[in-house]
């Protein structure tokens, strides 16, 4: 067994601490992986204090992981010790149901394993996430950064990354769209850079005027202010397709007022209360309103290829592995810009 | 002018009376319809009742209309005295809007003029519609109807027909398809016949135990009690596509969960009340909620063709024009099978 150390939750409302834990041996389809940085997202937050009544603990949260391969199993051709490699929310699934084929696992119908506080699906426990010195994962579950990017920005890619890009794409945004995003946090800061990269004319919505410029700075070829009532109605049905990153409860009516006939909002923040719909406004333009949860391992490999080539990353604060706690209190606060990523090398070297 | 004779609505509480009125000669473009049948829509009584806060009075009711051709002007070649033809919810658009040009008058970005209550693009006053002797209509807008078909029971077809049959085409709804039709009324039973007729295996969700037997009767596979929990569960992530004809207040996060991933949710009926989503149904399975307004002139056609093809008719109960205050009360308690038709050689020689 892989002896690790991490930084675990024990409790709902035990701040996170260093913990000791074994990860299994290298089987022949694994990757070791050395973890370089690891980016902190929402849920790492709800998960470590079980916001979501489901959390095992202890709980090694941490699902946007970039580091170097130390080891691969002896089936593994595809990845050489030393590579730049990255891994996202899932560590496995079936493998054998129709959206598995189809190369969206998750979207498996027997539901994926998460990189932290899911099932292993051979019996192994509970998997633990990446705020940790090393991780043992299937090498299809691996992905290939790259080499030229800042690793650091990268680690956000395969979350805030991956969840923005996916829903672009399936909708196929691209060079004469207009197409807004709503939010400028992890995830909103990924779509402006993301849609512009795309070709699509990118109208960021915000409700902090402090944000005006760094959404310009970003990508966004224009910034609304969503409280400006006379700013909103000018955008009245001039979009194609609307970008919802926000996870906090707001009017969606405002947003689906803005898409031409046959738009699509498609909502990637999950308020936790339902979103009273006006359906008089889906009717009377065929609009759509859609939902879409990260993306496939085929469609990551996609995204970080694209953002290699296009010198694309997450703009992030780094932070050391002991300044957890103050990072959630500071992302309660939507005070980061835009994703805290933790350096590993601050990790203890024993727990 | 032509002189007619109809049934309008004189104030929000006053009975539908006989009225006399004109209606413009026969202009180049025209086709002048003597009326036989027309539909009764409860969209009909909305605007009667002035529920919708717009309507103006007098107002003449009417957008399910059959007749046959009486005259034609001068620059009509498609049509011709004697021929079965129908008119449904429109009767004229701008022509030039992207949505016009694509044959989606529906969604007309200047407005589509609406059969009666709609303001005249020529100037020529507020449109009365089918519940009179007859119409003038301009040829763009008027619809060949199959010989071969009982006449009476093609007139719901221009709006309770176009209105399930555009979403089942938009959204590709054929084989290998599990089709959910929520609600059997006007709408609902169209939509079971069309689902059935296009190939796909047709489920129909009631509220009511007495209109199972009506559901296979009509060509819905199977037939779900809604309010049978444990029969709704066994339906979960089963269904390609749904199509809501419910315009009620009910709790669409039942039939969201009833979607397959990418399944496709359509709603016809339109509540009131805005609708809550759970949001989480809807990233969770790349879930679509979608709306959709009744359909384009071609579609139209199109659907008008495939019932000659199949067959296909309303289910309708005839009445006296002077029985419509009797029928929009049963239609308020959802007492008819499954639409009012008005027999027009009841209608008064004279006001």
């Amino acid at each position: 067994m892989l002896s690790c150390v991490g930084y675990a939750a024990t409790a709902a409302n035990a701040p996170l601490a260093p913990i000791a834990f074994e990860r299994r041996d290298v089987g022949p389809d694994d990757v070791r992986i050395d973890i370089a940085y690891c980016g902190v997202c929402h849920s790492d937050l709800h998960q470590a204090r079980n916001e979501w009544k489901n959390t095992i603990y202890p709980c090694v949260p941490g699902h946007e992981i970039v580091g170097r391969v130390a080891e691969v199993g002896s089936s593994v051709a595809r990845f050489k010790k030393g590579d730049f490699v990255g891994v996202g929310c899932m560590v496995d699934s079936c493998r054998e149901c129709t959206s598995c084929k189809e190369g969206l696992e998750q979207y498996c119908e027997v539901g994926f394993v998460g990189t932290y506080n899911g099932e292993d699906r051979q019996g192994r426990g509970i998997t633990f996430g990446g705020y940790s010195s090393a991780v043992v994962v299937d090498q299809a579950f691996v992905l290939r950064a790259p080499d030229s990017l800042d690793p650091a920005a990268v680690a956000p890619l395969l979350c805030a990354g991956i969840t923005t890009w996916s829903p672009l794409r399936k909708w196929k945004v691209g060079p004469g769209q207009r197409v807004g995003i709503v939010g400028l946090g992890g995830l909103g800061h990924m779509g402006v850079k993301f849609a512009r990269a795309l070709g699509a004319e990118v109208v960021l919505f915000t409700t902090s005027a402090s944000k005006v410029e760094d959404g310009l700075r970003l990508g966004a070829h224009e910034v609304v202010l969503s409280k400006d009532p006379e700013a909103m109605a000018k955008e009245s049905g001039r979009f194609d397709f609307i970008l919802d990153a926000v996870s906090a409860k707001h009017d969606i009516n405002e947003y689906l007022e803005l898409l031409k006939r046959d738009g699509v909002l498609v909502q990637v923040g999950a308020p936790e209360e339902p979103l009273p719909v006006s359906v008089f406004s889906l009717i009377m333009k065929r609009r759509t309103f859609a939902g879409s949860l990260i993306g496939g391992i085929a469609e990551t490999q996609e995204m970080l290829d694209f953002c290699g080539e296009h010198g694309i990353t997450s703009d992030i604060e780094m932070i050391r592995m002991d300044e957890i706690e103050a990072a959630y209190e500071r992302m309660l606060k939507s005070d980061v810009k835009y994703r805290f990523v933790i350096d590993m090398t601050s990790m203890p070297a024993s727990a």
